[in-house]
């Protein structure tokens, strides 16, 4: 009946980057390092560290190249980072780190706003990254942001999608990941776009980085797994989002995703149960309640 | 590319029963009223005012009999309620109640705490009640409860559902309804349950009735979605569900519902704009936070 939907999907835990980066709360090196190797018990295989980004824009990130000196990197694992500027890469080459995303904005607006380049010069400059990144061994995800709309322009056509992904495809990264950077994605549109990149990629893997601004993350989650999406950014609590619009609910959470795929018969290779214990001790670290649904159920807590 | 799609799904509203029915805080008669009366306004077509219930376990349904007295029915919508006894019946014809609700559980341990009876015993008493309802010329959704799972029991096999549905059939309900009371179902499963039940139904349209407790209530709508359903009951922001889980929320939300829909492409007659007014204000009267997602995305708010 449901011939698309993949037998085991992997989760890419993003908590320690899109999760806390907009926390005031600074999360300590040592606590960090914790949470990854009690994220890493739990069954998590893939695990976002950090950006490297200018410490001053982004506080919680100040200790991103210490923490990568820090951390005792497990066979088998995936420790990967996000990268926005050379400047940035060339310090992921210093530290060594395997896995690095490298995005481009779908949106003018976002574009401008955030790495303050049009689309046109973002690309030309994610080009010369992700060669520079495969020339010094590391393996690339080449992702493209507010692919599903824009907080700025609204709608974003899925053309403009479809040839970023295309541009991407030449540089040979190892993963394609669309990311609905601003939570604007429905189920309808995530099927629709989803085959259209499935066309052009062939046998290299689709990611997917959803928020859940609208409450449609799982739903969306839901809809690209009966086209076959293997592979999901989440974070823990739910952690994340935008701090600018009140109530707004950030990424979608590790222990709901993996809830409904294990009920739903799909394997994670992830305790459900110790994740819960694991983010029930972050929550109480952090002193907030985070907005995962299964994380306050049980009858004690 | 979606066949089964519905172009038009119809909201079943249920805040001003399932929403409220926990709350501690009584809602007025004349707030009762207004709310029908605005959420009409919004472009809701069927709203569940009430059930009949001893006022002493449900002190938010004391008013129900003066509540149907005093709304000004308006021609096309449909004014329902939920029906637990030959009593309450009994009172709903008196009130002349155009439509009812009757609900037997899959679940034996939650008939016996819910209803005092057993599963066969339940049904018996159904197969009464609907055929009386008829007789007085109502509209009846027979409904299954805990038809995704149980709190008590855990699973529920669907095979109990089925058997249920078929005993209904037999009466010749308006609509069959299958309710996820404790908000356990999943996607693979709502999409499962649902072949078979329309298997079973024919042309009798199905209901849902999905519970948000594990933050799967619109990826299990949109799995329903898919497969042909095209009438779920929602709760105006998500209020609802069990005060004894904390945390636990409740109905899902019917901004988040009709927002979905509407960004798919899939239309309710709601005006969404009006709706979210028309929660924040009832919010207002509340004095709480609904946890419905689209509600507090304004920038003003």
């Amino acid at each position: 009946m449901q011939s698309n939907v993949p037998q085991k999907i992997t989760i890419h835990e993003v908590v320690l980057r899109d999760g806390i980066q907009s926390e005031k709360k600074l999360v300590s090196t040592k606590e960090k390092v914790t949470l990854t190797n009690d994220l890493i018990k739990c069954g998590i295989r893939r695990i976002e560290l950090s950006s490297f980004v200018n410490p001053r824009l982004v506080p919680q990130m100040a200790d991103t190249d210490e923490l990568w000196g820090t951390i005792d990197r497990k066979k088998g694992i995936v420790y990967a980072a996000l990268i926005l500027s050379e400047k940035g890469l060339d310090r992921a080459i210093q530290c060594k780190v395997p896995h690095v995303g490298i995005y481009v904005s779908a949106s003018e607006t976002h574009s401008r706003k955030n790495s303050n380049m049009s689309v046109a010069e973002a690309v030309k400059e994610a080009r010369r990254l992700i060669s520079k990144a495969r020339g010094a061994g590391m393996e690339v995800r080449a992702g493209v942001m507010n692919a599903f709309g824009c907080a700025y322009e609204g709608n974003v056509a899925s053309g403009r999608v479809l040839t970023l992904v295309r541009d991407f495809m030449k540089r040979e990264p190892d993963e394609i990941c669309l990311a609905d950077t601003s939570g604007m994605a429905n189920p309808l549109q995530v099927k629709k776009t989803v085959k259209r990149v499935q066309d052009i990629v062939g046998a290299v893997p689709i990611s997917l980085h959803l928020h859940n601004t609208r409450g449609l993350g799982l739903a969306n989650v839901w809809a690209a797994v009966t086209e076959g999406i293997a592979i999901f950014d989440t974070s823990l609590g739910g952690l994340g989002g935008c701090p600018f619009i009140p109530g707004a609910r950030g990424n979608i959470a590790t222990e709901d995703t993996v809830n409904m795929l294990h009920e739903s018969g799909i394997k994670t290779g992830i305790d459900l149960d110790k994740l819960i214990d694991t983010s029930l001790c972050f929550e109480q670290y952090m002193g907030q309640t985070f907005p995962a649904a299964v994380l306050h159920l049980r009858p004690s807590s």
